[in-house]
Order: structure tokens, then C-alpha cells, then sequence
């Protein structure tokens, strides 16, 4: 398993309704391609959000996420953590 | 207090090493400003590097991040997470 963090763009106005939704979804969802979305963050002012994960590969992030209705943007690899 | 998220580019080919001592400087020096960088991720292929932290202000994130040599490229206040 690897770990990455991907940001979505253009989600200017989230809500803590809308992103907690948006999470959920992808739980529901996850363990059909062995993801874990640990935790997510968003800046509703500049419309950033980021997730991090564990995965098996970026792919399977992405499928997740397009899956449950959020595309990300971009997807990063985090091999080094501190 | 408030959370942010703040990134860096091009740090291509940091090593786990030099994260950690990135990490440590802010560390060492973050109750000056009440500024606690909990956690940092990074991308060495894209040259990535995401800190998390909790701090008065987003002025003092950079504050502590440019005294350590590291000035952020981006900081978002993330208010909310799920």
C-alpha cells in the first residue's frame, strides 16, 4: 500500500455538509478497490480540497473519487512522511 | 487556533532525510510563534511537499517555515475537515 494525497480545484463555497458527503461517498465505496481515505481538508475560500489516502496505486484513488462523483485534480504519490 | 495546509514545489528528490530535518527546524523553533506543524508528506518524483499545522495565523506558518529556511509556496486555511 501506498500513500497519496490528491487535491481537487474549484470547490470554492464547500460546505461541512458537502464535504463530509463527499467523504462518506467515498467510503462507502473504497474497499472495492482496497483505498482508504483517511482524512480530508478544504479551504472553501480558494476552493482547495485534499484527501489523503491509502492505496494500492493512483489509479485506483482515482476510480474511487470519479466513482463517487468528485474527480481529483491532482494526484500525488507521499512516499516520505515526517 | 486555526489548521493549514501549506505546500512547496520544487523539491525535487528530497530524501526522507532531509524532510525529517526540514521538519525538525520547524519543530525546533514553532512555540516562538504557537505555530505546531503536526504532520508533512512528501512527493520527491513531483517535487511535493505538504505540511499540516495548527497556528494563530497564516503569517505565522510562513514565519516559522521562513526562519527554518523553507519559506511555503502556498497556504490555505483548511477550517474544514472530514
Amino acid at each position: 500500500m501506498a500513500v497519496f494525497m490528491d487535491v481537487h480545484h474549484g470547490m470554492a463555497g464547500i460546505t461541512a455538509d458537502q464535504l463530509a458527503a463527499a467523504h462518506q461517498a467515498d467510503l462507502a465505496i473504497e474497499a472495492e478497490e482496497q483505498v482508504h481515505f483517511k482524512q480530508a481538508w478544504a479551504d472553501p475560500d480558494s476552493g482547495t480540497v485534499y484527501c489523503l489516502s491509502e492505496a494500492p496505486s493512483m489509479e485506483a484513488v482515482q476510480r474511487i473519487h470519479e466513482r463517487a462523483g468528485h474527480r481529483a485534480d491532482e494526484i500525488h504519490p507521499v512516499p516520505l512522511t515526517a
